[in-house]
């Protein structure tokens, strides 16, 4: 391979053992040679899946008709793997998935992911062992695809609100689902548009005359042999969105269609036969689907932080623009601090996140234990966790991918270079699966009822820094250690929560009611779940460090630790005034916060190429004009550039027919 | 016309004249009638303007070819109404300029921007006369259109790197235009790919064996009747982007391509028929017309980040979701205090930011007549202050349309709510006309050379609060008020541009060259620039809004000084951590600031319709699902998803080809 000469110098230099680093990021060295020869499957197709016009250049119908031929390829290669690497077992869930969301081939999506993240989790904790025997091994085998469509045109967040109806008809022992308005037709679904033939309905359920509130339901939307959408039921795609065009979204209308009574998923609540209504034991074991997927979210995330992160940081090797001195031949445009400064903060995040991620992941599974023990207790710690995660995860790498498109000035503004469509990609994640803004209150929620309860409750681990950092006081010496800013931030936390309690308070004494008062201080209570958030994430970005980097060589350990420091120290700046107010940081700290910060961008410089190269996403996935790894960015661009199908032409058509006659003044 | 009813009572409540500030926007009631004349006959073609399958379905090619299609429509009625309404006069430049911007009906941008943004006001500053009279009828007319043709594929920021050259040849009175790598390739320029027929070209000159730096070209670079490429010219467009693709971004390369001596630009430096080179009087004279590009570019920020503020403040109080309170019905999600807090920001920007950007346009006007009269004084000044107000108006510009794209949840992904495309345009203008970072290190260059020469320089109006504020202190009792803060903002602004030539002295000091200790402090540069940036902003805001207040009616006046207030505030709050360390500000001031922010948000909500009423956005400019006039929002959606082509089959081919085989095992 010809390589870049700046990019190999990178190579050269770097301190530590890439693929060391590479085998902790896929979970050892096993994960690794297994992730090496699916792609060397996915090579061996590379004509049908990468060949032909780009993606970019196709109309909106023509980009379905690539990701379902892609897609379909991609999926066939992950599930006989796994089926060949487990014994035809394919039950070990997130590796399936995680797999499958490694190697999505197309830059805006596939259509088949919603099958694996929402349908059939979903259906594990919805349906009862019947229902599960009777539909998941044709859902495993994709013998049918799913979907689940839950939000309506009408209602996103406050699914009470949902219009979608299904009522029970005792005479014929069948439910009809009925969408009453337009507001009510489902609408976002993935998938739903084309290409799923089944689906999880989510729908208001009455019998008897009584509405039970909303329930889930499996639905058939399509003829399994001729596709063609059943009686009664509207199906169609949404149209175009600002990124993930080929995850087909649908929208659905029912107009009176009747399925079987058991189509009701009947792991919690049930409808006998006579309509009389089954109550589920606690409507908060559902949280454990919301949960899961959050986390998928969170780890999903990671993944296209670090293509955008690659992309930016390889570029910023190769491209040489501007003389740092007079009379010296221009430099590396990652020698700017301010460059640095942009992308550094990325690479810190990938593995904050994950770490973060990994360690809520077994804390789920942990949980999930205790569920079927009876044991509730952990799971509004849980989900307060899930949500603000999700929220802050999504909004951090949306953020430093965007900032890193921006950090390639103009070609990261090339769909070729794969940014736009990243970016677009994150930025969906801030508002599916819950709006960040309303998770966030929900983290809130909790913490303010944590708070109330400070001198009763037994404190669950993720907010037992509450207490402790109240009673040994906030006004201790503050100490600039990473220990230190840690500390700091659970100060900042816990005073968040406490003035917002007091504001709330304040408010309702002058006469507003409480949910006056609440809604006048939610700007402040999203503030204090963020807050506690970024406690979580970089503390637990530290321990897990500290419990892991034993087993580092001292080449790696000396690297990750600085992006500890540099994790901590970006959010020490960037959260400064909340110190300030807060904590007994001195201007002086400050200043040496900020100097620490620079100096630890230097330090990390000569790594950069490394540390994103460890990330070790080959070309056919990264898909990036910017980020291959040969860095032959200007070539690449401009091949790109050839295939568009309107420089087939020299002259395009609309000149004769508009253009000339207005030059002319003919028009 | 059938008006939702919540916008219909939103409107019924509003507390002043929206017709009244409409004008005001617009610059007077003449204005105001002038629009809706265009306005007028803009409809009158509304079936070839609006008609066919939506945009964003259509692949890359047939975007164009739609470009060209509506654009010549828009552009000839602009024109004639131009001519007829300044009696066959077209020169009233910036009329016509924003006028044009103001109709882009395409969401994807013109192609012919860049003939009235750039090549015409180049061409205006650098030709001399004669040419100015060869040229210029022709151009006016659209009898050519042209491009602009400056940055290439290795060089954006740092022109003195360009590569491509244009050699002298005596013998002929010929240069020989050539482009000698691939990274030499003019890459970038606006409707370069297949529109324009003409462009001015950036390249080295060089004559007798000497270069003498870049210089600008005029290059013909089709035949005006068949439109086909010159011999030795390779051009063509350079691929899919995040946004503005109907702009027709082109690439071109030259095989040394002769062209006449006087196709260089003669105004200020010439090259004599013998080859000898007479230099320009003053090579900041170029300076102009970056200037003027740059204040357009506020002025189109704001164009576009009212078109997002109004979709987002229209669709929120159409859109109903969650209780505020128990048992009541579902709130206009404008009701809730965080989305206040996403959209009121975005209407006072618009103002804040027209009203500054008016101010730099007439200090422009007056600076250009001194420099006639041989007054360069206040150009340095004025070039910082441009490249500082771009930054910052459209960062954030661009941070606030992506705020309220992401206010509208999952439908504010949709491309036919408008959004995506109005944040990818504003999202462009933080990378084209100076990245803004390197901009805003422009800035600071300025303001440390100001800082060391404070004793002793004569301190032009805009940077002359830096000896003011030094002298009379900061440690002042901090005030709250709006006058208060403003000064509050200038000694933050002073005292960080004093720490950064601290901080550069300090790293000299121990051994670091002055280039090195820059580089190394320029992510404090970049800050102190945009502080800078925020002092002018914030104080032009306050004082042109006392200056024009007096002829509001008390209504308008109040509702305005409201946007003043909530402008004020939120920076203060946003940079808290500034005043914090470098103004006496206490714990209970800040308080008081949140709080006084939350009222004031409250204290606009009766009239957020009606605020962005007054942009008077015709639909058929704003092509907004969410954000019509008569809040048919759901209805709409559902409207434009079913015009995408993928939807007039109910079976797309892929389930035969791929989609089948897969589910029943037979791939």
């Amino acid at each position: 391979m010809n390589v870049n000469k700046d990019l190999q110098n990178e190579r050269n230099k770097c301190s530590f053992n890439v693929r060391e680093l590479t085998e902790f990021i896929d979970g050892g060295k096993n994960r690794t040679l297994e992730r090496k020869h699916i792609e060397k499957l996915i090579l061996a197709q590379k004509d049908e899946l990468f060949g032909g016009t780009p993606e970019d250049y196709l109309s909106h119908k023509e980009k379905y008709e690539r990701a379902i031929q892609t897609n379909v390829i991609i999926l066939k290669i992950v599930q006989d793997f796994m089926r060949d690497a487990n014994g035809g077992d394919l039950t070990n869930y997130r590796d399936v998935l995680t797999t499958l969301l490694n190697f999505v081939v197309s830059r805006e999506g596939t259509p088949f992911a919603l099958h694996f993240m929402m349908f059939l989790p979903v259906f594990l904790s919805q349906a009862d062992e019947e229902q599960q025997m009777e539909w998941l091994p044709r859902a495993w085998n994709c013998n049918i695809i799913g979907s689940y469509a839950q939000t309506e045109l009408g209602h996103g967040t406050f699914i009470r609100g949902l219009e979608t109806t299904a009522t029970y008809d005792a005479a014929t022992k069948e439910f009809v689902l009925h969408s009453p308005t337009v507001t009510s037709y489902k609408w976002w679904p993935g998938a739903l548009g084309h290409t799923a033939n089944y689906c999880v309905v989510v729908a208001q359920l009455h019998t008897k005359g009584q509405c039970h509130g909303i329930h889930s339901f499996i639905v058939q939307v399509r003829d399994e042999e001729t596709h063609m959408p059943l009686a009664g039921i509207r199906v169609g795609e949404i149209g175009a969105k600002m990124g993930l065009n080929m995850i087909n979204n649908g929208f659905i209308g029912f107009n009176h269609v009747r399925i079987p009574r058991r189509h009701l998923l009947m792991k919690h609540a049930q409808v006998l036969e006579d309509g009389t209504y089954v109550k589920s034991r606690n409507s908060k074991l559902n949280y454990g689907a919301m949960v899961f997927v959050r986390v998928v979210i969170v780890f999903d995330s990671v993944n296209y932080l670090s293509k955008a992160v690659t992309i930016a940081t390889r570029f910023a090797a190769v491209r040489r623009q501007s003389q740092l001195k007079a009379n010296e031949p221009e430099c590396q445009i990652i020698d700017f601090l301010t460059q640095q400064h942009k992308l550094f903060i990325g690479i810190a995040t990938c593995h904050a996140l994950k770490m973060t991620a990994t360690k809520l992941w077994d804390t789920f599974n942990e949980v999930q234990q205790q569920l079927r023990g009876g044991n509730l207790e952990r799971l509004p710690e849980l989900h307060a966790l899930a949500c603000c995660l999700k929220a802050v995860s999504t909004a951090d790498t949306a953020a430093l991918a965007e900032g890193g498109r921006r950090a390639c000035g103009g070609h990261g503004y090339m769909r070729s270079s794969g940014l736009p469509q990243t970016c677009a990609v994150l930025d969906a994640a801030c508002t599916f699966e819950g709006d960040n803004t309303v998770l966030l209150l929900q983290t809130a929620r909790f913490l303010v009822k944590v708070w109330r309860g400070l001198d009763t409750l037994k404190l669950t681990p993720t907010v037992a820094y509450l207490r402790t950092t109240l009673t040994e006081g906030f006004n201790d010496k503050w100490d600039n250690t990473v220990e230190g800013i840690i500390k700091g931030f659970q100060t900042v936390s816990m005073r968040k929560i406490s003035e917002c309690v007091s504001c709330m308070a304040k408010r309702m004494m002058s006469g507003m009611s409480q949910e006056e008062a609440w809604n006048m201080t939610s700007v402040q209570l999203v503030a204090a779940a963020e807050s506690h958030c970024r406690v979580i994430i970089i503390s637990y970005f530290h321990e897990e460090f500290v419990k892991v980097s034993s087993s580092f060589s001292p080449a790696l350990r000396r690297v990750m630790k600085l992006l500890v420091e540099l994790y901590t120290l970006y959010w020490a700046l960037d959260k400064l005034q909340d110190l300030l107010k807060y904590t007994s940081i001195s201007k002086t700290d400050t200043e040496q916060l900020q100097e620490r910060y620079e100096d630890t961008l230097n330090a990390l410089r000569p790594d950069a190429v490394g540390l994103v190269d460890a990330f070790d996403i080959m070309d056919e996935i990264l898909q990036s004009t910017l980020g291959a790894y040969d860095g032959r960015v200007y070539e690449r661009l401009m091949e790109e550039a050839l295939k568009s199908p309107l420089n087939a032409e020299p002259v395009n058509r609309s000149f004769h027919q508009y253009l000339k006659p207005l030059m002319q003044g003919k028009l």
